[in-house]
């Protein structure tokens, strides 16, 4: 039976990146047939495969001169220092809106550095909103905002118009729609939702923030040192790195980041819509907020939810299980998922809703 | 034409481990046929994979308890700074043997966080031997070493007795023998030599060697975090880490590192009296401190080099040009490396003195 993955991440992929992905590890055309994973990281085939990437990522989103593209490690949470440590110096004030789990654990890194000024937050409510109508004193650092909160699937679908320097973590809605990266100081993201497998973090950096603090910077933690080698100071992840550059190989021939938008919306609408008119189903986030990656949804009667749980899993629906601190579904719909499975889910949902109804009367 | 893969890292790996990892991209069967990258981290799939890994780690080196296995990100790069930023304290000391290039940013890394007294030094000599003969103070926070260098061909070979916790950075010779883990606080490696794909870092602790600096520790930084969460804290580099597990099957499938070790001396021997005898060829390492992993030579008369070095393209031969700071050639000859391809450099090595010399006369 088919399988429709809608887990929240490591999350589904495009075929075309897994299927060739898979034969780069068997055996790599540009390398004579020796394994991609067995050959110099500064062979020219591979260097090759990180300068397009850096390209398409350049093209996918229009990144403007004056910015620097970097193939990381260590996922968003060695971001949360990074940030910090290259940005924030002792005696200066960051703002961060605290919009859910990983908001706050990049609160607490960035205490270590210099003063934290949580502008916002919606932990009262669960996160079940994003916090607006706060202020921004102008000689802050930076302010950060984590773009989708994919525990509470709530999201900030537009770029905003700050008077400080903009640092968001795009982890899972990253090429999910086209961004206006000159409103950014600094956009970071792992690369596990909309661009490869774990194991590589892509860091968008606006050269001219770096350089400001006064502290010494670890050689590896140090943006500059990733800027100055091309994001070859060490042995980058290579499958992680190769595997990315697939997905925007995909992304680009898929009609670019208007063309996912425009799919992503549908996508949620219509899981969206079935969450609003089925009888047995509601959201968890304000209508406003709504995520376009992570459609949370409970049971009006939670006694329900094991049942319809195992219902969806026989029509192949699988990772829909919600995070245990808002319960109920979580299903995860990223640029990769067709609409063909989320329709899957609707009509289950349409249908359990049917019998049960049926049941009952 | 076979090629033979004599790469410096990242390297030969094992067919078992490019063909599984290979499948297991396409569609893992653990997990009903969804890739190994689309699926949770926290499934208990995937879970199982990173608890089989540690144990075979924790078997094949004989790890005694009081010991972590952790998978972490960022290259030995990343340990560079993680080792000072966990171990040594403001007012404290490190010894580091400065062995090579590697080393060097080691020592570079150590000085933003506390003292570091060089004990020795083959920097004068291109690092071709290991520094002996030194001593250590017995309040030192700990003495690092460089197991092997890859560029210089040069290797520790035995596990050193010292009087303070040893830290030793084994990133290109990790797996190639046995070690007596007991004598060191902490060993890590990079894990594209003998192990698996760039992007996973190895790294096994001592548990009480920490907690006793007083600076604070970014959360990703600190050993500490990734023993509590079993390197779970994030989503760890899947990919890298399912491919090295596959690996740490095939070496116990082999007879473990006791095999492992006569095998790499018998190819280094094999290859090390060819260059001995030949009258075209010299080694550049101290013949003591000859590395089992990487052998470098030169040309007596290095105006043969490219002719050599098309000659052996010719035969298969792949990666053995020398590092630019040493020149000549590099056969990297790690566990994957199998001695019929080590024969066929020898021969090509002594065809062409044949030829040469026939030519001459």
């Amino acid at each position: 039976m088919k399988k429709h993955n809608f887990s929240a991440g490591p999350s589904i992929l495009p075929s075309y990146t897994l299927e060739n992905a898979s034969k780069a590890v068997a055996g790599w055309e540009p390398a004579g047939g020796l394994s991609l994973i067995e050959i110099s990281h500064r062979s020219k085939e591979f260097v090759a495969v990180v300068d397009e990437a850096t390209q398409l990522i350049k093209e996918l989103l229009n990144v403007p001169s004056g910015y620097s593209v970097l193939f990381l490690q260590g996922g968003a949470s060695t971001q949360f220092c990074m940030v910090p440590y290259n940005l924030l110096d002792n005696n200066q004030t960051a703002a961060y809106l605290d919009t859910g789990a990983w908001a706050n654990k990049s609160i607490k890194e960035a205490k270590l550095f210099g003063n934290v000024n949580v502008v916002g937050s919606s932990k009262g409510d669960n996160y079940n909103f994003i916090p607006k109508g706060y202020s921004l004193a102008n000689d802050l650092a930076y302010f950060h905002i984590t773009t989708n909160n994919t525990i509470y699937g709530t999201e900030i679908k537009e770029d905003l118009d700050v008077n400080v320097p903009l640092v968001a973590d795009m982890s899972s809605d990253i090429f999910s729609r086209p961004v206006d990266v000159s409103k950014y100081a600094l956009i970071y993201a792992g690369a596990q939702k909309n661009l490869g497998p774990a194991g590589v973090t892509l860091a968008i950096v606006k050269d001219d923030i770096l350089g400001k603090v006064d502290r010494q910077i670890p050689t590896m933690l140090n943006y500059q040192t990733h800027i100055d080698k091309e994001s070859m100071f060490n042995t980058p992840p290579v499958f992680a790195i190769y595997a990315s550059y697939l997905t925007l190989k995909w992304l680009k021939e898929q009609g670019g980041l208007g063309e996912m938008q425009k799919r992503n919306q549908a996508k949620a609408e219509l899981l969206y819509n079935e969450i609003d008119s089925n009888p047995l189903f509601e959201g968890t986030a304000a209508v406003e907020d709504r995520s376009l990656m992570n459609v949370t949804f409970v049971m009006k009667n939670p006694d329900l939810e094991t049942e319809f749980m195992a219902y969806a899993t026989e029509q192949g629906i699988s990772g829909i299980k919600g995070h245990r601190s808002v319960g109920g579904f979580r299903a995860s719909i990223y640029n990769a998922m067709p609409i063909e499975s989320v329709q899957v889910l609707t009509t289950a949902m349409n249908v359990f809703a049917e019998k049960h109804v049926a049941v009952n009367s």
